[in-house]
């Protein structure tokens, strides 16, 4: 009977090594030794890497959607709760002084055109993210605090990619400049 | 003595490959059987598959370049540039029905952490379209169709990475929308 322990660092070792390397440059004995446990313990936990992926990937979706808790704050105004997300975010991309870029974007230019299960759950994740964007950004146009000229989806859609496409100049760089910029950008000119 | 044309048949051959695959899901084997040519050879013409990558990848640069000559055509308004550069671009990522990317953002995000000449050469081959950008909307500015509430450089650097998230989504979507929203926001609000 596998133990519930083992598993557990196997996910913990293993979204550490596939944020920073990537999946393709990550084998399981990488894993299995990052973890501690014995290499021939992985598929007991595991049907494949495959499955570890979309583990580890639901596990950094999950954490970063706690730094989206902030978007729901009615304490704050819309604009408050936007600065703030991003904030977060790119407090998240500096503990790893802008090397790893985010898992997310990572796994989607590297697998999306490879394992059809993880570009599932990729397309669930952006679409999540978006529509958490859109609320706020409605709210922002309902009170005329944010620009009203194209619709809350359109603006929150293009706003969420630009993101990805800021930190995957973040990682290239190893940069904090991309990401401030986007911030910059985004709100004191696209939502104004 | 090495002959040129195999050396041409394997950076042609990986450049289909490393775009559709990756750079790490692709073997030295994969790169040789695909280019027809005896495995052996490979090591004849580069010192290694980073070698060939990066070779692979300033041949991809210089591609896209000819696509970037639009926007230093005088016969046309800037944003006429920025719209025929946009479609242009959108057409390259039809034409592999939007599943391979961008290889500049793909290694960007699986190599940047990997390879240090690799992210030199991609670092300069973003400054380099950054400052295309930046020439193009300055002129925009000049001539007052484009807003000149941003300098020119920082809302083109923005421009630039926007495009890299929009491309990253495509790829996870396979979906020419993101690429359509891409040019939708930027040019009919935030160069307005």
């Amino acid at each position: 009977m596998a133990k519930p322990n083992v598993k557990e660092q196997i996910v913990t070792s293993s979204l550490e090594l596939l944020h920073s390397k990537g999946f393709n440059a990550t084998s399981v004995q990488d894993i299995t030794e990052a973890a501690g446990v014995p290499k021939g313990s992985f598929y007991n936990h595991f049907a494949s890497k495959e499955a570890l992926g979309l583990e580890v990937l639901q596990r950094y979706v999950d954490a970063v959607g706690t730094l989206a808790t902030v978007l729901h704050d009615a304490a704050l105004t819309p604009r408050q709760r936007l600065q703030q997300y991003f904030d977060g975010m790119i407090a998240g991309n500096a503990a790893n002084d802008f090397q790893h870029g985010c898992l997310l974007g990572n796994f989607s230019t590297e697998l999306s055109n490879q394992i059809p299960a993880m570009r599932s759950a990729m397309q669930a994740a952006f679409d999540g993210s978006s529509a958490q964007l859109t609320a706020v950004i409605a709210a922002g146009q309902q009170d005329g605090s944010i620009a009203s000229a194209l619709p809350a989806a359109e603006l929150a859609g293009f706003v969420n990619d630009a993101w990805q496409g800021a930190v995957l100049r973040a990682k290239a760089e190893h940069s904090r400049a991309p990401l401030e910029r986007f911030v910059r950008v985004v709100l004191d000119r696209l939502l104004t």
